[in-house]
């Protein structure tokens, strides 16, 4: 299972070919610069971050005419950590994503010390060279922390070209010097996986575990994603860690339930790319009682605190959407079952109509109505569908308005409902939407999160 | 079966409202104006048509402004045709989907002498009223022709509103005084059906059956599409008629055959309408030796003329997506298994990153190598996938330039080329092209035609 219904993507690039063709497009990812007035909200000025855990961002270059902005995150524990990650499923897998596999693998879970992360060149499609080449990173970051295979390995940028590895390996001494655990060190982490993102994503949050009221937990982690217009650099990333104790046989599960129904629940492209990869470390290092059973109270609200947790980091990944002017939910509820809700809200998220709609204020339930309708159904060759999920004169389809006023119907029962067109147009001004599908077939429910496309998309 | 990784679609809607919320679009479907002068070469000034078929166009004014564009085109047979048609997979199907489908069960797909179509109202989401509506128009076109159940119905236009029904019944005698078998007749009937369509879409062709050398058998048919800024008119539509002596039971499974590769390879915005129809009817008056059986030489002979006249009208609507500035080819070759080869083809003809890179001209094959990667991978919560069609080591990527000029190769083995700039800017300059993917796993291939996504869509 893997990280797939992301994002933008690993685009790659004959970079010399497209600075030159005529009509190209140019892939400077001016990340460096100052962040946009509109996303300075989205950006924490002050953190609670884990216990035992320091990071650090580093400038060493990857990309030649790069000397300003930080391109190597190193997130480090003092102590062995239960680690898991999830990984794209995309064919075409990126060396680091083969290489980190190979190794939670080989550690089954445990003993992991570090993330290193190179933002700027991608280190895919590099063959036998580029899975050394990740290997080196890794053994490098093993040999500062001095700990053998304990560190895993993510790359984000260019497709195609082989990595600066004498740059990274040197940087790494340095990139450890630099490591500390306040709320600086944190964001220059986050700007240092960043590539075309226009801001840095991190986010920290406290909680607790039935079984120990008394310890205050703590959760942090950053991601970036995901341009539309330059997505050469675009990979989705992202990095979790926490100091509570969990056992190495409960990480795997509460991370692929948690990506499922966040960085799996989003989409801005439809697109996957070579290096897609989410990753989640707990050291124990606020101490307390272990979580080691899946049937235990703690796996349950340990599990739903990360799903919550990436939720929100991923909507933050589109909320970077490039060109994008609207954050809209897609919810589908009163479904028979949730995998076809999911489907569902996957169909209407990436429909570009529904899109191109949503971005010129259209209120056409007519294109979330055919999105619905053809979401389930069968390949070319296979049998006409029948399908549990979808009664037409059962279908409702609103919108709800982010401003806490009541919803407005579109579709009731299937009947087209006379709109009132005032009001349509208030909620379609408003930043944040929410499009509600219920299918009056079930209980079970899915959301996904979108943007529009608009022009600058093109 | 039926149609579904057709186009754009019928996008319906709150018209009323649409024209009256700021920056909403606006559904005008000017179709009756000029062809533009790109487009007229599409369009025949002659054509050899299907003996015993009579067709004709007529303004009966569904849009109440329309008062130029002929709007009603009804194609008949003068004996009692085989006929079969595929229907969408949307579940939200249309009424003169759902009477159309009956009428061919129940007639068990002969005795069939009309098809009557209405352009300007899709009537979809019309509820029990439209499917009398639909019933209606049949019923008024059998009357004209003297014969009970037997006629067809297909409607494209706006989703959610009532036929004018008593206008389009008023219309149906005109229609049939209106019948001919000229190029001209041919012609004003293929206008009849557009919406947004910037032209009509005819072809006829002549072609032989092994069994009957002597006889020249005549096909001729029309399609719609496929707006992408205006898709609220949008739904696929196709007529196919010819004189070649069909049995009943022969038509659908050839009719099958030739929309999977034909108009269910195409793809303008990845969405499927409501009321997305393709029919064929044969009426065997220029006689010969029936096509009775599937395992005849005649049987292969037609269903290969079938499936090449689909692709060339489907490759007309793909020529009028709108704002496409582009025809692409998506060729996916050397597969382990056909059904592979369609969805990579499909995966890579609707990634939205591959589309845009088309239209900035860029020559980039990592989008096209993410776009394969990703396309055989499970739904979330499936285990991890294993491809037998895609060996990264094994993949090609090359553009075929439509001039005849020699390949450019992108990715050979799975390894970057270093890319002729030049010779990259000059192929993407053309209008049409070829991406070829070679799997080097099989001997399987298919094929899908697209187009690009330009500023204009959005």
């Amino acid at each position: 299972m893997a990280l797939q219904s992301s994002l933008c993507r690993a685009s790659i690039q004959l970079r010399q070919l497209t600075t030159k063709v005529p009509g190209a497009r140019f892939y400077s990812a001016p990340v460096s610069g100052s962040i946009p007035a509109s996303k300075r909200k989205y950006v924490p000025t002050s953190g609670t971050y884990p216990q035992g855990f320091k990071v650090s961002g580093t400038i060493v270059g990857v990309k030649p005419k790069n000397t300003t902005k930080p391109d190597l995150a190193f997130i480090t524990s003092s102590t062995p950590c239960a680690a898991a990650a999830v990984f794209t499923k995309n064919k075409f897998q990126a060396a680091p994503v083969t290489f980190s596999r190979a190794l939670l693998q080989e550690q089954k879970n445990s003993g992991l010390r570090g993330v290193i992360i190179n933002s700027g060149c991608a280190n895919a499609v590099t063959g036998k060279g580029g899975l050394e080449d990740a290997e080196k990173m890794a053994k490098a970051a093993d040999k500062v922390l001095g700990a053998d295979k304990s560190t895993i390995v993510m790359s984000t940028g260019v497709i195609g070209q082989r990595l600066p590895i004498q740059k990274i390996l040197d940087g790494v001494p340095k990139a450890y010097e630099g490591l500390g655990d306040t709320h600086k060190h944190w964001l220059t982490c986050a700007t240092a996986i960043c590539t075309t993102d226009t801001f840095p994503k991190l986010i920290s949050k406290t909680f607790r575990l039935p079984s120990s009221p008394s310890i205050e937990y703590r959760i942090a982690g950053t991601t970036k994603g995901a341009g539309m217009i330059h997505p050469n650099m675009a990979t989705l990333l992202g990095v979790i860690a926490t100091d509570a104790p969990i056992s190495p046989s409960i990480i795997p599960p509460v991370l692929k339930y948690a990506v499922d129904r966040s960085f799996n629940s989003i989409t801005i492209d439809g697109d996957t790319s070579t290096n897609d990869t989410v990753a989640l470390l707990a050291n124990g290092a606020a101490g307390g009682q272990g979580v080691t059973t899946e049937d235990s109270a703690d796996f349950t609200a340990f599990r739903d605190v990360v799903t919550d947790f990436a939720t929100d980091l991923a909507k933050l990944v589109v909320r970077d959407g490039e060109g994008a002017t609207k954050f809209v939910t897609i919810r589908v509820a009163e479904s028979s079952s949730e995998e076809g809700a999911r489907k569902i809200a996957s169909t209407i998220a990436r429909s570009p109509l529904v899109k191109t709609a949503l971005y010129g204020k259209d209120a056409n339930w007519g294109r979330i109505l055919c999105a619905t309708g053809y979401s389930l159904i069968s390949e070319p060759g296979h049998a006409v569908n029948d399908v549990a999920e979808i009664i037409p004169e059962k279908t409702n389809v609103s919108f709800i308005p982010t401003d806490g006023s009541p919803e407005l119907k579109l579709l009731v029962n299937g009947e087209p409902e006379i709109v009132d067109e005032t009001r349509a147009a208030q909620i379609l001004e408003l930043e944040d939407l929410e499009i509600l599908v219920r299918l009056g077939t079930g209980d079970k429910e899915a959301t996904y999160w979108t943007c529009d496309y608009s022009h600058e998309y093109m």
